[in-house]
C-alpha cells in the first residue's frame, strides 16, 4: 500500500509508492526497454484502460462518435481515492496514507501525434479536461493539492509514447508548492500587491526574457531558469486558479502553448520536455498572492550531485539568450 | 560573467553559468556525444589541466613520485574566486556576482578505475583531499558553504568518465541547505536534541533501513527517500562538519563507503550514481543541530514533470526492501 512520508531532516515528502513496485531487476534493464509493442492509449484498445472519467467526442450528432480526448484512472496509481485518510507518526517519521488521486489524460487518438500537432480547438479540449478534473477532484474534501503535468519523451520520464499528460491529486501540500505560497503570501502581506503581478509588469517593461505574447498570456524564460530553455505561461490579469478559466480564454492559452511548443520543437528539434500546471490549493475561493501558470521545461541537461544535494541548478544558458532565440523563430 | 540569481516567486536560487555558455546546437547533438579520445585527468596530461591546488604522491622518498590524488581548479568553472563580491537588485530581481570556487579531484591514475575500486587507503587520501580543500577554502570570508560532489557515469551528469569529484564554493547558502538547517535547528531548540542522532538512535533500534555499520558510521536508507536505493551515511557520534574528521576516522569513513558503493555495484550492476556531502556552513565553531552526512543516490529513475514541479518524488522501491536487499550482499 502506498504512502507519503515526511523526511524528519529535510522536511521533504515522498510517495512511497509499493504499487508500483520496481524490483532491482527492472533497474538493472531500463535501458533495454523494448519500444511500445502493444499501445493501450490507441483507439480500439479502450478496454486495456480503467473506466473513462471524462471524455471529449468528435462533434457529430451520434452519442458513439470518436472520442478525442479521454480521461481515466492510471492503471498503476501512485496514489488511490478509495481509502481512509489516515495520518500517523512512528517515532521521528510522519506518515499519510497513500490516499489521492492518480489519472491519465490520452491527448489525441493519433498514436504518432504530439501535443504541438494538435489543432488549437483539440488542444483546448485537452486544457478544458484538465480544467473538468481539477473542478471534480475538489468536491473530495481529503485533497488538498491537484498536480497536472505532463512527461514528453523518454527523457522526460515517460513511459508510453502515446502523447498523455497525468493529474496527481495529494491529502498534503508538497514543500516547494508550499514554500512558493508562502514567499508569495509574504510578499503580498509587505506589499498588498501579487508578486507574478509584479514580475509580468517588470518583464513587459524590460522585454528581454520574452518569448511570445498574445492577448491574455505571456510565454516567458525566468530571470533565475534552473534549466535551459525553461519557460513560463502566465495569464497577464490576475487569476489565482487555474480552474476558473473560461472557454475564450481556454482558446487563447491553447494559441498561446500551441506557439510556444512549436517554437521550442523548432529551437531544439522536438526534445523531451516537462509540461506542468502550478494552481492554487483547492477549494481556496481565489488568492491575493497565488498567480497560476504553465511550466514548459525541455530536458536537455541531468541533474547532477550538486543540484540534487542543494536544489540550486547551474544552468549553461542565460534566460536572455534562450528568449531572444525563441523569439526569432517566426514560423511556427 | 557568471552570476547567481535568485527567482522571485520560487525562491530559488539557480547559477546562470554564461562561461560554461551552450549553445542550441550543444543541445541537438547531446546524444551523440564521442567517447572522450583524449583524456586531461590521465598521467602525462597534467599540462591540459590548471595548476594544482593539492597533491597526493605515492608513498616513495623521492619528491617527484607519482602522484596518486589530484586537485585543481576546474577548467570551465560555473564560479570564481578572482572577483570582487556583488550583491545587486534588478526591480525584483536579486543577483551576486558569481564569486565562488569550482574545483576538481582526480581521484585515481587510472583511467578505468572507478572509487569502488580503490583500495581503503586511496580511497581515505581522496576523502583527506575533500577535507583540505574545504579547511582551505574556509579561508575566504566571502565564502558561505561548499558542497563536495561526484557524478559518476553519463546518467548522473557527468560528462568525462575518468574519475572525480568536484567542489564548489559559494557565497550564498542554497535554499534546500538552509531549509535543512533552520528545520534542524528548530528542532533542537525544541528537543535540545540533534535530530539526526535522534534518527540514528530509531533506526538502529528499528534495524529495517541499516545497510551497513561500521565502528563509527551507519550506512541507512532514509525513511522517505525520494529515490530507489538512496543511501545516508552519518557518523554516529554528533558532529556537525566534515572537516573536524581525524585520520583514524578518515580510514574508518574509507572503509565503509566502499563497502557500500561495492554492495550498490553488485546489487545494480554499477549503476550511474551521484555522491555529495553535507557539511555544515563555513567556519562555524560546530552546530548543536547539524549533523554531517554523506548522500548516495544510484541514478535509476529520471524526474518526470510532477517532481520537477513540486520537488516531491515518486519511489517505487521501499526503502526497507532496498535495505534488505542491500543488507543480504556480504561477499562485496
Amino acid at each position: 500500500m502506498s504512502e507519503l512520508r515526511r523526511d524528519p531532516i529535510t522536511g521533504r515528502w515522498a510517495i512511497i509508492a509499493s504499487e508500483r513496485a520496481a524490483r532491482t531487476s527492472d533497474f538493472v534493464t531500463t535501458s533495454a526497454r523494448k519500444p511500445d509493442a502493444f499501445c493501450p492509449f490507441c483507439p480500439g484498445n479502450e478496454d486495456a484502460t480503467p473506466h473513462e472519467l471524462a471524455v471529449v467526442r468528435a462533434p457529430s450528432p451520434a452519442e458513439d462518435a470518436p472520442w478525442v480526448v479521454r480521461a481515466f484512472p492510471n492503471r498503476f496509481p501512485a496514489l488511490r481515492v478509495e481509502r481512509e485518510l489516515l495520518r500517523t507518526a512512528e517515532g521521528l517519521f510522519d506518515r499519510v496514507a497513500g490516499v489521492g488521486a492518480h489519472e491519465v489524460i490520452v491527448e489525441t487518438r493519433v498514436h504518432e501525434e504530439s501535443l504541438a500537432d494538435l489543432g488549437i480547438s483539440t488542444l483546448a479540449e485537452v486544457l478544458r479536461v484538465w480544467r473538468e478534473r481539477l473542478v471534480d477532484l475538489a468536491r473530495d474534501h481529503r485533497l488538498t493539492y491537484v498536480s497536472v503535468f505532463k512527461n514528453h519523451g523518454a527523457a522526460a520520464g515517460a513511459t508510453l509514447s502515446h502523447e498523455h499528460s497525468q493529474v496527481l491529486a495529494l491529502p498534503t501540500i508538497p514543500r516547494d508548492v508550499e514554500l512558493e505560497f508562502e514567499r508569495t503570501a509574504a510578499y503580498f502581506e509587505r506589499t498588498e500587491r501579487c508578486a507574478s503581478c509584479d514580475l509580468i509588469r517588470q518583464e513587459v517593461s524590460d522585454g528581454a526574457r520574452i518569448v511570445y505574447e498574445s492577448e491574455g498570456f505571456l510565454a516567458l524564460c525566468p530571470w533565475a531558469s534552473p534549466t535551459p530553455f525553461l519557460i513560463w505561461i502566465l495569464p497577464k490579469r490576475h487569476v489565482s486558479h487555474f480552474e476558473t478559466i473560461d472557454g475564450d480564454e481556454l482558446a487563447n492559452l491553447a494559441e498561446t502553448l500551441r506557439t510556444t511548443l512549436r517554437k521550442v520543437e523548432r529551437a531544439l528539434e522536438t526534445p523531451a520536455y516537462n509540461l506542468s500546471l502550478a494552481s492554487g490549493r483547492l477549494r481556496e475561493a481565489g488568492s491575493p498572492s497565488h498567480h497560476w501558470r504553465l511550466e514548459l521545461a525541455p530536458v536537455l541537461t541531468l541533474p547532477g550531485g550538486f543540484e540534487r544535494a542543494s536544489g540550486c541548478y547551474i544552468n549553461p544558458t542565460p534566460p536572455e539568450e534562450a528568449a531572444a532565440f525563441l523569439r526569432g523563430i517566426t514560423k511556427t
